[in-house]
């Protein structure tokens, strides 16, 4: 039969009977539904991102793009309805509302100002900037080629900054602390700064110490031989039921850039299979069931309201390098691993515990940030946080960037890229107009050694569960003090409460300390 | 990563350049945009559909099915927005429109009247009476329990009938007409009624001589053995191929019920593989192929607007019939199938083409409607349709169904269903709402044999070219005369351009009897 989505048959079968109220509604009750109407359109996407990048034929690309601009649209006018201040002003006014209904009217209230901070003209023209300068970039960095993407690149810059100011006016905060604010809610240049300046104190010397110190140990030796994907598939599986992946509502497929997407109710992790090399397609998938995991965990009864929402990057990518750095290239987890890699694939002598433990805990400074190890990985991301604070303030200009770059490579790695394909080309974000990212990617790490070492003091147990693939009492400690809070609080005070203390980098530094020096 | 469809960033990158514009736009071109909208919801929708039968996890499905209903409230807004009507009344009175665009207006003006037609009230009732009542038809048609289900079934005809009369008054058509409209827009009882009189007439003698001219001949056999759900794949992707499916703008997955989904730049085809029995599957896949033709050949250029859809379910169901009935089912496409079952499939001597042949075109009455042959097909859809307007008439009451239905199994096949479960609860439609559904299936099967008689009169080489497995000839006609004509012109008129007459049963008639009664 001819499929079709919305007869009235349909209609009949899928509209939820609450959805038609006739009592006169709260000011809190219109709010519950217009930004659940907001996050239900967000959910549709979410499935649509994945299938684009899973599923759809080449073919459809035209087709799927325009069906996502139009959701986005749906989304913002939804959040920008007008009277939604005044609901708002009500809500938050309201004496019957109990601590978390008071807390999703303040993230209501702050998605809104978001959406609604910058005028309608200047959205279209950063949209329309980005998508072409995207575009080029594709090719561009291909080629090495900066000079071909500049033009595009600085309308790109010029209407970034344009907006960060009107961003920064609208909710009183500077331009680059209301672009940080859209991916970290809360987090402020400052105290990034003042964090950022210790670790670029510390960890070079770290670094170099521990380049040292594993040069003069055995080289770990590369599994060689076939994968089949299937088989790795096989032990990603069961790798992700161990960690307490949910398959009732969640799957794993293939796609060129691992990623978690889908909803909470229906998680879409993706990982790649080398059938020549399965270390980091394995390690892919573990770091994405980080990122599942907390997704899973968010509190049922809040779906579909901002304060049910993950509360941010930095958070989101704390779940996923506490499973994938913390606990998956720990040398407990190898003992864990070990046995069931032989069940799966024909890994040899390499496939012994140690030697797959040097394997994924090698440093080795390089020019490509997705591919760097945990120790300087926060490097590549402080020089770009500088720069990029440095373009939004006009200091640098988008022309002289390869320089910048080229220049903080030699600072902090002494390294010089060969062409801006290995340097300032490499990542995507800038060309598409995402300034203040960056930074979300090292809070992470800091948030997930933290965290790890709060729970370690919590689960004296942990590294012997770990060795045994118990992960239960781990996800469990997650799931109470990270996944279930969901966006109750700042990242800042989930961090503290579950920790005893505020994010500082003493226990990353610490783990590196541990890891790569063997100093406890 | 964590994906995120909605940061700036890919805001940024979605958002089509032409989508905002600035200049004043006249009455057509702000109804374009609208009608737009509600079609890339529409989309969206039909992606999710068909994932929510091919991919999604089991206990993703209360999430999705608040999905579909907010999109399904959104399109529905997005229709009926207040002013539509006066932009529609200036589009219709604007000069400067050339053919196809006002009968874009047209078009629109039927969605949104239809749209428009039922109270929010009505339609709410109505919405949350089918959910019902088809959740409790699922466990009553398994018990073959008419009792348990006859209580919300009351309230599901009593809605249905307000409905219709509500929508009929509007629309300025008799009530089962205003239902009809809805799925086969300019279809009206009265012209279905004279059709359906005739075939009532002369399918039973057809019918008849045909089990018996079959009995007495030697009886084909099932091929026998184990046919791996990979070869049948592939043989199923060869023939898709063959016809002409686009792969860059379509795929072929597996779902419980067969069904052809997506958008036209985007075509989701579903089938199923019983490794027993390869021939069901495979005349499902060669059916959803002719739908799947059908919206591939829609004209891109008026992607996203209503003149642009495919024309109705008569139409839709006449390319799927043309495909698997007329072609798929003929003498001569067993001599091009027939290699290449052997090259996919161990079909042995039962693989010979006359054998398959009269495998596919076995004549046997039975109860239920979807494994019914063609020849006995429209019996069932006729009392069906018969009976449905005897309750919307109020001339039938619900609780009265299963002595109707066994009646008229009696009547026209000598046949006494032991239950329910094989008499009136066999089919979803009535159960979830959908009155005047019915009859598109028959009318479906007419057009079907008229349009493959004047093709035949057009090709004279059709036979030979079907023999050897040349179908661009014949899809290439109907592109032309029916998937290129999109919602230009009414089913009627496109019918007549294409066969040079009005539609009739002849060609169908002369069709059975030909096949069955070697009667040319």
């Amino acid at each position: 039969m001819k499929n079709q989505p919305f007869s009235l048959t349909l209609f009949a079968s899928q509209v939820e009977p609450g959805h038609y109220r006739r009592m006169p509604e709260s000011a809190y009750g219109q709010l519950e539904r217009q930004f659940r109407r907001a996050a239900l359109i967000g959910e549709a996407a979410s499935v649509l991102n994945w299938d684009r990048a899973v599923m759809m034929p080449a073919g459809s690309a035209a087709a799927r793009a325009e069906q996502l601009a139009e959701l986005q649209a749906l989304r913002h006018e939804t959040l920008v309805r007008a009277g939604t201040d005044d609901l708002l002003a009500a809500a938050e006014s309201d004496p019957n509302l109990d601590a978390w209904r008071r807390a999703n009217v303040a993230e209501m209230r702050r998605q809104w100002a978001h959406a609604n901070a910058l005028p309608e003209d200047l959205v279209t023209a950063l949209a329309r900037a980005c998508a072409a300068c995207e575009a080029i970039w594709r090719d561009a960095r291909g080629a090495g080629n900066f000079a071909a993407v500049l033009p595009s690149f600085e309308t790109v810059v010029g209407l970034v900054r344009e907006a960060a100011a009107a961003k920064g006016a609208k909710l009183g905060l500077a331009p680059y602390d209301a672009l940080l604010d859209e991916h970290e809610p809360g987090a402020r240049a400052a105290d990034i700064d003042r964090v950022f300046a210790r670790l670029e104190q510390e960890l070079p010397p770290i670094v170099a110490k521990a380049v040292e110190r594993q040069a003069t140990r055995r080289q770990p030796v590369r599994p060689e031989g076939t994968f089949p994907a299937q088989s790795q598939r096989q032990l990603a599986l069961k790798l992700m039921a161990a960690f307490g992946f949910d398959f009732a509502h969640g799957r794993l497929d293939v796609s060129a850039h691992p990623f978690c997407g889908g909803v909470p109710d229906d998680i879409r992790l993706t990982t790649r299979y080398d059938e020549d090399d399965f270390v980091s397609g394995l390690m892919s998938t573990l770091h994405e069931t980080g990122h599942a995991l907390y997704e899973m965990g968010l509190p049922a009864q809040w779906r579909g309201q901002p304060i049910g929402e993950a509360r941010g990057m930095a958070l989101h990518e704390s779940q996923s390098l506490l499973i994938e750095m913390q606990v998956c290239r720990s040398r407990e987890f190898f003992d864990f691993l070990a046995p069931l890699l032989r069940e799966f694939l024909a890994v040899g002598a390499a496939g012994a515990p140690a030697n797959l433990h040097a394997l994924v805990t090698r440093v080795r400074p390089g020019y490509i940030r997705v591919d760097a190890d945990e120790a300087t990985y926060p490097l590549h991301v402080i020089f770009r946080h500088r720069i990029e604070q440095a373009m939004l303030a006009g200091d640098l200009r988008p022309r002289d960037l390869p320089a910048a770059w080229t220049e903080a490579m030699v600072r902090h790695f002494g390294l010089t890229p060969s062409s801006d394909r290995e340097g300032c080309l490499q990542d995507i974000h800038w060309f598409d107009g995402a300034f203040g990212y960056f930074p979300s990617y090292t809070l992470g790490a800091l948030i997930a050694a933290q965290l790890f070492a709060a729970v370690r003091r919590a689960l004296p147990d942990l590294p012997n569960d770990i060795a045994n693939g118990r992960f239960a009492p781990l996800i469990g400690w997650l799931r109470e003090r990270i996944h279930a809070r969901a966006s109750s609080a700042t990242t800042a005070t989930i961090v503290a409460d579950a920790t005893g203390r505020a994010l500082e980098p003493d226990d990353f530094l610490a783990h590196l300390r541990a890891r790569y020096l063997r100093e406890h």
